[in-house]
């Protein structure tokens, strides 16, 4: 089955490992968001897409989810010392993603065929592609104003209070090489557990492919569980949106798009209300501990979806 | 005494540090050559200023004189691995330091003023002054061509052989504040044991600094000892421009300019040679190994030049 995913930060790395430890590289690509970019300290910084990286790559922090096993910290202690700014933690290994990366875009190469590239310098056999080549810039619109997203998420601790999202840039950028094919290609778009809000909805933003992603079988999974995500600010989000945050409520976030949709299994009272809107239901544990569950939950949404195709 | 240092990388460092240790802030202030700086991964590195600033703030590693005291190598070996330019051997203490200026510098800051701060972050109570806030760039004319000084001295190993140096920019440049008044109100220059051609030259072509410091009493330490440069090219250099490499030379090199120059015991017989271009000689042991040696050396170099004003 040729499946493609599209991912945001943690939980969608670990679902997207999950599909790459069951399906070949010819049959896996994993589209990122980049609507967390940021410049930081002159360098260019891609949280999610290096988050999805390092996670294949095998070179994550399990502890985190994010950066890089076994990290030192002696450049960011030593900026500290100098008076720079402090607020985003990068690593000694991590600085060298983001110097090398900001090396070759500014020589004139794009996002995608840097990602190629240092895909191939880690081991990693499946495509990672970056949803844009273009600049797309998430700005939360809060109580406090406009942020950039890693001004809200990092430097503010998603403190304010969240009135709202746009993508800046979003309408002149063009999907990344390979994006299009990929959807359209695909036999499945898989929704990784990542913040709908946040991390899919850049994706889909980038014109042509809601459109695209809609006229396929598309499956998802949840990231709230419980009434609670299981990382990051999803559940504060909905709730400062005036939505009662729930596997429901992202499954309403997805109506008219998803047509499967996969539940936990503490939120299997959510079961009926999802079919009312017109989505199949999967019930099964979505929580992601250790490398095995990727890899089963991996499996179940696919035989989830094996079932309908 | 008032003394202001003309110093390039690591043999001027150590005498400028001798000097640190006899003199108050207040009557020492030491100027660096900024002829080898360069840009190299996007960021804005400055060899001679690192090498005094660490030296002087007891953060330079012991054992190759540049560079920082316990280093790690955790960002250049990851930017190797993703197949990115290694042959410039940047720690990651050191790469803070890089990164830091450069987003100083980008934001408008000149660098006189961010080595200011940088150096009261590092404890460092005498004044370290660039030679210019503008760019100015050694470019060493060889067998192979015109070369950046980095390229020359680091990426080709000092292999190709020297024709000549110019000093890319020096024309439109200015000294930097601070440079002229330390000139002026020094008692005495010292030119520490720097490669003239490519450490000392530099500052002396900045515009207005040569008649100035020409005016004063200058004391030059000789960098070749035994006709072998203590660190660094100088001995090849002055081979290949067709000059027998000795202190001799050097005074030959500094003539019109210094009225005092030190010799290595090991140098006596050059003595007479030396009074001849006009100079008073002081011979003395001018190798520093030990912290020591720099203080003892700077205290030979005061006393030579105090026993004459």
């Amino acid at each position: 089955m040729k499946i493609t995913a599209l991912a945001g930060g943690v939980g969608g790395a670990k679902l997207a490992h999950g599909l790459a430890q069951i399906l070949r590289p010819g049959n896996l690509i994993i589209i990122v968001n980049t609507g967390d970019d940021f410049e930081h300290l002159g360098l260019y910084i891609c949280p999610d897409l290096d988050t999805v990286c390092y996670t294949l790559g095998g070179l994550a922090n399990p502890e985190t989810g994010w950066g890089r096993a076994g990290e030192t910290w002696q450049t960011i202690s030593n900026i500290e010392k100098l008076g720079g700014p402090n607020w985003f933690r990068l690593g000694d290994q991590d600085f060298a993603t983001h110097i090398e990366r900001t090396r070759r875009l500014k020589a004139g190469e794009t996002l995608s065929q840097v990602t190629r590239d240092f895909c191939k310098a880690w081991g990693i056999h499946h495509a990672v592609i970056p949803m844009s080549d273009n600049p797309i810039r998430t700005i939360v619109n809060t109580d406090q104003g406009e942020l950039t997203f890693q001004e809200y998420f990092v430097h503010r601790h998603c403190e304010p209070r969240v009135k709202g999202f746009r993508f800046d840039g979003v309408e002149e950028a063009k999907a990344a090489p390979g994006v299009v094919e990929a959807i359209e290609q695909a036999e499945v778009i898989v929704i990784c557990p990542s913040n709908p809000w946040v991390s899919i909805a850049p994706i889909l933003a980038v014109p042509g492919l809601r459109s695209r992603i809609e006229a396929k079988q598309v499956v998802a999974v949840s990231p709230i569980i419980g009434g609670q995500a299981v990382k990051g600010p999803a559940a504060k989000m909905f709730d400062e949106l005036g939505i009662q945050p729930s596997a429901l409520a992202v499954a309403e976030q997805y109506r008219g798009l998803v047509k499967s949709y996969v539940l936990d299994k503490i939120d299997s009272q959510l079961e009926a209300d999802v079919r009312r809107l017109n989505m199949r239901v999967f019930v099964t544990n979505t929580l992601m501990k250790t490398t095995d569950d990727r890899k089963r939950l991996a499996e179940d949404v696919l035989n989830f979806v094996g079932s309908n195709t």
